[in-house]
C-alpha cells in the first residue's frame, strides 16, 4: 500500500479523516527557495470547507504545521514535512453507518482492501480531508513553479446541465465561484443549490491549462505528462476521467483537423493551433497543456439510498444526515492545481538533469 | 529519462522504430508460470501490421525472440527478456523529414526533449513500433490473469463519426475488425476508407472491460486502479484520454442517479448498477472494470500540412508518404488491453502480499 | 533528494535535531496487526539519550505521537505517520559553530549539498537524532517480525581496543550495556570512561544475529539481503563498514575452508557451518543472518581540532563543548536492530506476493 | 522480484548463465554522449574469462550488441539496451548437479527463492556471467564520469594471505595482474596457483579509489554514497563486505585520530587526512572516495564436499570438476570499478537537478 507520488519530487501524504492529523511529506524540493506561507495559505484556503458556497459545514481551521524543512521561510533543502490538525472531529456522525456502506463511497472498497481494519470514520485515509495535505503540497509547487514563470490556472466549465464555454482569459482564483462567465457561474452555484434542497448532489467539469512550460518537459511511454498528471489528478477522490487537449473530441476529428501545423516565427517554430493540449509523445511542446477532468457528483446524499448492513447482511436504507457538500466541484478547482503542479514540477526537477550541459 | 513500468511487474521497454531491435524486460512474474506461446503470437499479430484491414504496408514479422527467464516453456521467476527484431528498415523513408516535424507527431518535441541527438527515423522511440514488446509483456500478463480467472477485452465503440452503441457482450479480440456491430464495423472500415482516399486519417474511442476482478485491487491516492491505468494507456501512442465507468457522462448526472446502490445477494453484497466503472476510492469493488479511452486521428497523413524546416527555419508544406494506417484504431485495441493488464497485473501481485495471513 | 527506504514497506524519514520535531510515515504495514506501544517506547528508549551510561545529557522524552495509521492499538493499513517533538531544543549550543564546520561531522557536506541553506543546528537532517524515527519505525517492523518468529539480535562486539569474543548466546537487549560477557562490557565502559575525561571520543564493533528467516528472502543482484541491509545501515550515522558473515576474513580463507556444506537432517536439509552468514547469492539459507557493522568514533570532541571558518575562510581551532556521548556504539546498537528489521520485514512482505500459490 | 538498480540512470539487468543472452537496459543516460566502443570492449574483457591469468577455461567472445539508444556513437537519450550472447554454452556440465546444490553457491537459495523453477544452469541469474553485462553498464558509466574527470580505479590488495600494502599510486587497469606492487602480484598468481593445484580456491580483498567527484554528492539516510555503492558492489557475487575509509579499523581509533580536520588552503577548504574515505554523512567531501570491499574464495571447487541429493534427500560427496577460476579477484576488479561507476553516475546526475540555478 502506497499514498506516494513522484520521482525526484517525492510527496507522501498521510491522515484520515478524523485522525489527529493529516500531513505530507515532500522530498526534493530544491534548498534555499522560499516559501510564502501566507500566499500558501491562501491557496489551502481555496479549498477548505466553508471558504467556497454552499459546501459542507464541517470546521476546520486548517492551520498547517510545518515539522522540518523549513528555516527562515526558505527550504532547507532536506525532508519537509507539514501537518494538519483534525479539530472538528465528530466520530459520532460515523456511528451508525460503520456496518452499511455509503453507495459511491470508498465505505466497501476500503473494508475488502484492509478487512475491517480500516479507519472507517468520515472515509478514512478516502476522505476528502486528505486533499488538504494534497492542496498543501500543491501550493509550494505552484510557488516553485511560478519562479519558472510556469503558471497553473483551473476553472470550472461545467456543473450538472449548466456549462461555461467561455475562453479561459482570465485568472478565476480569486472569484468567490471559480468559473470565467458570471452569469454561468451563478446558473451553476443555483443549480447546485436545488440539488442540496433535494437532497440531491451534483457534479462537473473541471479545465486546467499551464501556461510557460519550455518544450521538452515530461518522459516517453509511461511517464510523459499525461500519464503523470493523470496519475495525481486521480489521487483526487470523485474524478473519474482525464483528457488531455481536444481529448475524447479528437476521436471525431480527422487528422488533417487535429494535428497542430507548425510555422515560423521570428527564428523560432510556433504551432497554429492546441488541439494536442500542449503535449506530444508525453512531452511538452511549448503550447499550454490544458486538460479537463470529469468530477461525478458527491456520493453523500440526503435521499435515502438502498445499501446492505454488512453485519446482519440485511438490505437496509441510508440516509446521510452529515456535513456535506452538495457539489465538490468549487473545492475541486484547487486540488487540481495542486495535483497538476507536483506532476509539473517533478518534471521540471528530472528535466534540470537533462539540460545540465547542453 | 524512463520508459518503465509498475511496481512489483516492472516492465522496461526500449527500442527505436529503425534501431536493430525492441524489447522489454519483466522482472516479477512468479516462478513457474507457463507462457503458451502460440497464444501470445495471436495476440501481438492483432496489432502488427497488416494484421489489421487497411494498415501500413510495412511488413514485420514481429517474431518475438526470448533472451532469459523462460525455461521449458515456464518462468523461472527472474528477469524474463525479450526482443522482436525490427527488419523492415528503410531509414530513407524519414531522410527528408530529419528536419521537418511532422505535425501531430513527436518530431519536434523529441527534439527538444533529446537536443537533436534521439534517433528520428519513423519516430524513434516515440514510434507506434514501441508497442509491438508493449503487447508481448501485456500478453504474457494476459495469460497470467486468466488464470486468476480475470479477463480483459476490449472493442471498437467509435471511429470518426461512426459509434457502437451494442451491448459489450461478447469478445471481440478473434474477429477481423473488433467492433461487436458488425454492420458498425462495416461502416467504420467504409470510413476508414474513404479517409485514406482523401489522404485524411480518423481516430476512435476504445472500451475496455475487465471481469474477474476482486474486490481491493489498487491503493489509495496515487496507486489507485484509475491512476495507474492511466499511467499505462497513455503509453500507447495517440491516447489522449480516459474515463472510469459512466466518466465524463457523470459530471451531468446527480448523486441519486451517479452512485452504485447495494443490495444483499444470498449472504454477500451486490451492486445494482456499474456507474463507477468498478472503481470506487481507486479500488475495485467486484464490479466489471470499465474504461473507455479517446485515440486522435493518425498523424501520418498524406495532404499537405504546413511545418517549418528547422535547419533554416522556413516555412514548408509537408505530405507524408511513407507507410501508415489511417486508422491506428484497430490496432490499438490489443494495446489498450495489454496496457490494462500489466497495471492489473502489478495489482494482483502486491495484492498477494496484502491477502497472505488474513 | 530521498531519505526514504523500502519496496512494499516503504518509510519516509524527516526532520532535524533542532526542528519542532522528527518523525517518519510508514507505507505497507499490513493491515490489522497490533503494535505494542509500551514495548514500543521500551525499544526506542533503548537509543534515547541518558538510556545508556555515559552518554549524551541532552533530554528528550521522545514522547511518539501517532498522527493516522493507528486504530486501537493496530495497523489501519493506511500510512502508519508518527512524530517525536524536540522538546530539548538549545540553539545557542551551536550558533557559533554556524560557519566553522566540525571535523567528521556532515556540517561540510551537508553546507556543500544545500548550498548553504541547510538547518546547521546540530547536524540537521544529518543529526543522530533522526535515528529516533528510524528506531520508531524499525521498532514496529521488529514487532512484526516476532509474529513471523524472527528475532533481531545486536550486541557490541567491540569499544575502541576491547573486543568481547563471546558467542552471542544470549539476547543483550534487557542489559544496561549490551555485551555479552559482563567482564569486557565493564572494560568497554571504563574506556569510554577515559576517552571522555580526555576530552576524546571511541568508536566500535556491532554485531546482528537474526534468527527464523525462511530460506529465499532477497532478490539476486541489487536487492539482495546483503544490498538492503546495507543500505539501510549506512542510514545509521558513523557506520563506516559492513560484513556478512565471516566478512572480511573470508578474503584469507580457501573454499574448502569457507564455503558452507550441507548434510541431511531427517528429510530435509541442513548447513554444517555458517561463513556465509545465512546469505547465498543475497538470499537467506535458513541459517541465522549474521552482520557486523564498523562505527566510527564520535566526530564531536572537546580536544581542540584544527578547521575553517568558511566565513572568513581562515584557519580555527575548535573545541566542542556541547551535549555528546563519548561513544555512541551502545546507542546504536537498537539502531542496527532497526535498520535490520526494515530491510527484513521489506523481504519478507515482498516474499508474501511470491510464495502465494505455491 | 528485481534485478534493477538506480534513480535518474536505471539499470534492469537480464540473463542467466546459459539462456540465450545476457544483457542489460540503461535508462537515464544524458543525450548526445559519445561511447566509445573500442575502450568500453577493452573494459568489459578485463573481466571476460581468459583475460586474466589463471581464469575459467570457459570461451565467450562476449561480444556485445547494441539494439537501442545508440546512433553514430552518440546516445539518443532514450533507453540504451545491448546484449551479450551465450555462445559457449554446455548444459551438460550442469546436468547432475541439478538436484545436488553446491556449497558456497545460490543453488539452494535460488531453488527456495523460486520454488525450483530458476534456471539452475551454471547458476543460471546468480552466476558471475552476469557481471558481463554489469560491467558493460558500468563502463559506459565510467565514460561519463571521465567527461566529469572522475575516475575510478580499483586494484587487489589482498590474495588468501598476501597483501599488497603499496600506497595506491598508479592506474593498474592496464597490467596483467591488477596489483600496484609486481612482487605482491606475482605471489598472489602463485598463491592462486597453488589453491587450483590443491583443488581449492582463494578470496581476497578489492579496494577501489574516486578521484575528482565533487563535494555534494549523494544524499542523507538511505541514499548515500556508502548506502547506494554498497546497494552496487554487493550485486557482484562473492562479495560479502564493504567498508569505506579506515572502515573497520575506525572502530579502534579514538575521535581525535579518526576526525579529518579542516585547513584553509588558498581560499578554499582542505582535509588534513582521510579517513572517512570521502564521505561524510553519505555525502561526498572533495576527498577522493575509498572503499574496500571482502570477496570470498571462489565456491567452486574440485576438492570433495559434503552435499545432498535434494531428490533423494540422501548425503552426497560432490567433487566440482567444471571450468572455474581459483580465484575470481582478478576478474572481480572491474566489477567493482563498474559497480561504483553506476553508482557514482546516478548521484552525479540526481545532483544536476539540484545545482541547477544555484
Amino acid at each position: 500500500m502506497s499514498s506516494s507520488f513522484g520521482r525526484i519530487l517525492k510527496l507522501s501524504i498521510f491522515g484520515e479523516s478524523h485522525s489527529p492529523a493529516v500531513g505530507g511529506v515532500l522530498e526534493g524540493l530544491p534548498a534555499g527557495s522560499p516559501i510564502d506561507l501566507h500566499k500558501l495559505r491562501s491557496f489551502v484556503l481555496r479549498r477548505a470547507p466553508g471558504a467556497q458556497a454552499a459546501s459542507t459545514s464541517r470546521k476546520e481551521t486548517d492551520e498547517i504545521e510545518f515539522l522540518s524543512g523549513l528555516l527562515n521561510g526558505k527550504t532547507t533543502g532536506t525532508p519537509l514535512s507539514f501537518i494538519i490538525r483534525n479539530t472538528d472531529i465528530r466520530r459520532d456522525d460515523y456511528s451508525k453507518t460503520a456496518s452499511v456502506p455509503r453507495p459511491g463511497h470508498a465505505d466497501y472498497t476500503g473494508t475488502a482492501k484492509y478487512f475491517g481494519c480500516n479507519d472507517h470514520s468520515g472515509g478514512g485515509h478516502f476522505s476528502g480531508r486528505l486533499t488538504a495535505p494534497l492542496c498543501c503540497a500543491g501550493g509550494i509547487a505552484l510557488q516553485q513553479l511560478d519562479c519558472e514563470n510556469i503558471r497553473v490556472n483551473a476553472r470550472i466549465v461545467r456543473v450538472g446541465s449548466v456549462t461555461d464555454d467561455s475562453e479561459f482569459t482570465e485568472d478565476v482564483s480569486g472569484k468567490a465561484f471559480p468559473a470565467v462567465s458570471d452569469a454561468a457561474g451563478s446558473k451553476m452555484l443555483e443549480a447546485i443549490g436545488q440539488a442540496r434542497a433535494e437532497g440531491d448532489s451534483l457534479g462537473g467539469i473541471i479545465e486546467c491549462v499551464m501556461y510557460g512550460l519550455p518544450a521538452g518537459l515530461g518522459d516517453p511511454m509511461f511517464h510523459g505528462l499525461e500519464n503523470t498528471i493523470s496519475q495525481a489528478v486521480f489521487a483526487i477522490p470523485a474524478v473519474k476521467g482525464v483528457e488531455f487537449g481536444d481529448g475524447f473530441a479528437l476521436s471525431g476529428l480527422t487528422g488533417s483537423r487535429a494535428n497542430d501545423a507548425f510555422c515560423a516565427n521570428n527564428g523560432s517554430i510556433s504551432h497554429l493551433s492546441n488541439h494536442a493540449g500542449g503535449i506530444n509523445g508525453g512531452i511538452s511542446n511549448d503550447m499550454p497543456v490544458v486538460l479537463r477532468v470529469a468530477v461525478k457528483p458527491t456520493p453523500s446524499i440526503a435521499l435515502p439510498q438502498r445499501s446492505v448492513d454488512m453485519e446482519s447482511m440485511a438490505d437496509t436504507i441510508l440516509s446521510i444526515s452529515g456535513r456535506h457538500d452538495a457539489c465538490i466541484v468549487p473545492r475541486a478547482v484547487p486540488c487540481v492545481e495542486a495535483a497538476c503542479a507536483l506532476a509539473i514540477l517533478d518534471a521540471v526537477l528530472l528535466r534540470r538533469s537533462e539540460v545540465y550541459g547542453h
